[in-house]
């Protein structure tokens, strides 16, 4: 039975990775680059799009915004004038706890591809399916808030592995945790050895500038600036 | 299309109730009361649990712990001597980001039942799937950090309204953060009014001993008392 079940899910991931290329084809043709940006609940993805997205020099960046329900984190962004479209898994997904490549691909004509340099997708707040559903992006970033304690990449392994970029959020509140930031970094660089990581504070701004570079540089690197 | 996946989802639900029956029947004919816990990742459920199974008079606790990979808070939890056993959803059940009631099955034969009043079952840090399987419990209670931000019952919905009892933790942390911790509770009756919350503090302490007296009263409460 297990056997059956293995390959199922196999089966599922293969048609995922068949419609995530026909949405990276898409992207690629619009000259889009494309951020799948995944975390916890309540790690600060949000407020880090506010303080990055709001002064992106020279780039035109978008939002896809994915939830289970409701629009609140759409509704914050959509103030910095910016596209925002708003995805939700409980409007005839299920309710699912993780975006897909279907699921993007539904979306793909709400979003105004000619207008934009970076599409962000915020995926659905978990640590666990995110990871193992492409959905046509360029790169994966995840955020970990230093509140979530320092075991996170040992507990999380495959999240933490497929991100080309981590970010250690809400340091402003160290002083007051007892979690050591030093061995949440080297549990880090056990599941994934030397992968990029910044240390930031969405609520302060520290570090935030790092990560704003990085995202202005994303159209460049992947070649998808027109 | 989908229709059909709806009906699978279903079909799937109706067999998870019918083996989550089958392992309350197991648990009543032992005399053992169960809670399912759950929260988002590092919610601070197992620092809760070394905290309020210490010192848990006249009942004897045990803990089944849930997690993707690994056995780091079983390993934490079995220095309060009691019984921990380790159930992995990366061992033979395709990672999955939940508890289901096969899975706990699947354990029932390693847990000491005889020798048990109450099992807590520390459920996969997620706010989605978890609240959509039973697993044979009597109550659910779900951990809620205050670093998550106050916006998570709105978001999250589903897993707010399953529950018995709600732990808003991490209020030692209240001083250094924007969150309001009155419209949190606000969000929380939007969706689930009137439910049974207690302020915690996992770190210092702080509304533990209720917490600690509302699980003692469970086995009497639901008659799982020998």
């Amino acid at each position: 039975m297990h056997g059956t079940k293995v390959r199922v899910v196999e089966d599922a991931l293969d048609a995922n990775n068949t419609i995530a290329r026909a949405n990276r084809d898409d992207f690629d043709r619009h000259g889009v680059a494309v951020v799948n940006l995944m975390s916890a609940p309540g790690a600060g993805k949000t407020r880090l799009l506010e303080r990055a997205l709001a002064d992106l020099p020279g780039v035109r960046a978008g939002v896809l915004e994915g939830d289970v329900a409701g629009s609140f984190d759409a509704d914050r962004l959509s103030l910095l004038h910016i596209p925002v479209t708003q995805l939700n898994t409980g409007a005839g997904f299920g309710g699912e706890c993780h975006l897909d490549a279907n699921m993007v691909r539904s979306a793909i004509p709400s979003l105004p591809l000619d207008e934009l340099d970076l599409l962000v997708i915020e995926n659905v707040g978990n640590l666990v399916c995110p990871a193992e559903f492409r959905v046509g992006e360029d790169a994966r970033i995840m955020v970990c808030s230093v509140a979530e304690g320092e075991d996170k990449p040992l507990k999380y392994p495959l999240m933490f592995r497929a991100c080309e970029l981590v970010l250690i959020n809400k340091i402003d509140l160290l002083p007051h945790l007892d979690a050591d930031v030093d061995r949440l970094l080297a549990n880090l660089d056990a599941v994934n050895p030397g992968v990029a990581r910044m240390l930031v504070s969405a609520r302060t701004g520290e570090g935030v500038g790092a990560f704003r570079e990085w995202l202005t540089a994303v159209p460049a690197r992947v070649g998808a600036a027109a």
